[in-house]
């Protein structure tokens, strides 16, 4: 299927810089609000957001037979509710109007402040309703790094890791959205030589770098999904930050899993970059060994190509870029991870929102958690300050970024940010 | 604090029989739909539903200064969010209107099919939106079991589980009102003996008898609810099956908990009994021991005297009552999960449901899983209709019931049943 919006060739009418995140082959979709407006559904160019509401109210879309009203919603569930067919006509609409061979848009001058607003002027809210959220633990690197540490170097993976994407249910209610703050959690944590717990801020508070995807189309329960009809199912990606809390983990996790050193927080980027915009970076996955059961086996190449980095920044200091992985790096696809999640019957709900979990490449340089980087703390990272951190300290800002790029075009996924405020 | 419509000395005019679950002091309330109308919220009384959107209709809650429409949707949530001043208000007044000595609408016969029908001709719907679903692990007796047979008898205990009241996240998607049957799940199994996991039906299909509770005030991310506020958040009560694939679970739970064993199907009984309607019943807890950190101390009696049973139907059999068990054997109350839960700053929603965990007493008949009745399997149950269960068997229905009985007041839940259908 040839995606019209995906041309390269196409450039807008609108000033897009060279690296900018957004240029016209992106089109992601998100909710922002300012002064004016309480939540309207829009896009993004450049460093402007596009209002969609507004376009609508101005006729725009009059040929996609659209209710404009679901533009003027606090999440964009409905909108993505209304299928791939619309959705996909509606980015195709957009990306004719910005073009700049075409004048319909471009020459109404008198409208531009009412349908463009500078990014950086508006508030980006959470893009969707989460029902469920459920992450998976799907990178090889990251797996066998955990296991290496906290179990058994010889047998650092699960036996069931490379049978099934291991997953699990996260806490849907703390997801929130870049740039939303948040407090170090307190909990139970029990130090290894300790005979029993202590209770208190935790003091092992880590990131993991990973991206999520959202769905766009509900199943019933009883049905299950292969992984050629998955990407159907799946409206687009985000960034997203999987807080953890380490020394509660290492205490609670036995034997129902992580709960309360997860779920305080998870961060996630504003803008849903569509799978259709993602198209082009589609890259080979890993070889499977042993061979998967038929129901995760998938034809193509299914893993992309997503250059992601984290950065530390301490209260009023400049960033250090601590770690660079690619997304690619995945063992498990998303078409598999929702084959497995819906082979028992188990349905799933537009805006439910699958993490990856955290993905780390196979250099040093490329882990997706501090964990990993400063191995259990063993190996301080030094920051460009001249300060040194184990794990995340109190007022830090974490920031993960993530970018495609091919030879012609280079798509991104704006900021997913946070910043980390002391126990309250 | 008197709850005026728990008083023991009313009498409505309607007919109740005395093993009723809906005597006047009880007033759960509910979501049922018919020929006439798509969802209205409800009460019972009796055999009876009460429709509180036409006694709304009707002028009779005018005092309470309601919008009527609040009772005309698919779930609770928006009632249960006005507060417990309010929902509390509108229990003591349908007390009023269905007490023997009133005649405001006793005297009112032209409307009586209006506001009252058959419980048994109407379909009761899920009471409430769930939007996060946690599931507990706090009953004594159930996790010392399961630790027994699966681990090591003489550490059948984890070592923080009478630190912490271990919980984990469950999938909300897949919870359905009782009487909505599925079909039994598929997934990978290793069994013991194997090389490698096989795939296909899951075998080894169980209940679980839990209780859950429903959350009835929000908070907000970085708030803890204190033990003794919890009740304050806790509007009411259901009871809960928390379906499990047994050989699904063994193999994938490790390292990060249940996911697809547990995710296809839960099941929850149309009535939420409100906590106010429980009070008469509670009872006191377990001497906890090791000392509780200060966060988890509490005060009073804040377990619940539940009678609680489950009973296998083969298709067209009558059914065996294989259970009974009671929710005041929780080692972890529900003020203490609710601490818990929220002491890391987790928010909480209206509407988000918090099982107990599976429900077992000390003696074998009261054990609250096949698993646990039946040893792993190897001691089968009998059934009344001469054949025997390991585990639940394809067209078998379980139902599960619980009441609350003192010397002067019976209440109940009705019932929580689902038939496991054949896997498709």
């Amino acid at each position: 299927m040839t995606i019209k919006a995906n041309n390269p060739a196409l450039s807008s009418w609108i000033d897009v810089e060279k690296n900018s995140d957004f240029p016209i082959q992106n089109l992601p979709f998100g909710i922002y609000s300012d002064n004016q407006v309480n939540h309207h559904a829009c896009s993004a160019i450049g460093n402007y957001i596009i209002d969609l509401y507004e376009l609508a109210n101005c006729g725009f879309f009059s040929s996609l037979n659209l209710n404009k009203e679901i533009f003027n919603r606090s999440s964009l569930n409905d909108f993505i509710e209304l299928g791939k067919t619309t959705t996909r006509a509606l980015r195709d609409r957009l990306s004719v109007l910005l073009d700049g061979t075409n004048k319909e848009l471009q020459d109404k001058k008198e409208i531009f402040n009412q349908i463009f607003k500078l990014q950086s002027s508006v508030k980006l809210l959470l893009p969707v309703r989460v029902g469920d959220y459920t992450d998976f633990y799907s990178s090889l690197d990251h797996a066998t790094n955990i296991g290496t540490m906290i179990r058994d170097p010889k047998n650092a993976l699960m036996p069931n890791w490379k049978y099934i994407p291991v997953g699990y249910h996260g806490r849907a209610s703390s997801i929130m959205v870049s740039g939303t703050n948040f407090h170090r959690p307190k909990g139970q944590m029990k130090p290894a030589d300790a005979e029993v717990p202590t209770f208190g801020p935790c003091k092992l508070l880590d990131f993991e770098l990973e991206t999520a995807y959202i769905i766009g189309k509900s199943t019933e329960s009883g049905e299950s999904i292969s992984t050629e009809q998955a990407d159907d199912y799946i409206f687009g990606m985000v960034l997203f930050n999987d807080w953890s809390a380490r020394d509660i983990q290492t205490w609670e996790y036995v034997p129902l899993g992580p709960f309360l050193s997860k779920n305080f927080a998870s961060t996630v980027s504003p803008w849903i970059v569509t799978l259709d915009a993602l198209e082009p970076y589609r890259t080979e996955g890993y070889l499977q060994d042993p061979k998967v059961f038929p129901y995760l086996e998938y034809k193509g190449n299914k893993n992309v190509d997503i250059k992601l980095e984290v950065a530390i920044q301490p209260e009023n200091k400049e960033e250090t870029v601590v770690c660079r992985s690619n997304y690619k790096y995945m063992y498990w696809t998303m078409e598999q991870q929702l084959a497995h999640h819906t082979v028992n019957g188990c349905n799933v709900n537009v805006g439910d929102l699958m993490g990856s979990g955290t993905i780390s490449g196979p250099d040093p340089s490329e882990y997706g958690s501090m964990m990993e980087l400063s191995w259990k703390g063993t190996k301080p990272l030094k920051l460009n300050d001249g300060t040194e951190r184990k794990f995340i300290n109190d007022n830090d800002t974490v920031i993960m970024r993530g970018y495609c790029q091919n030879d012609k075009v280079r798509i991104g996924f704006g900021e997913c940010k946070a910043k980390l405020l002391p126990a309250n």
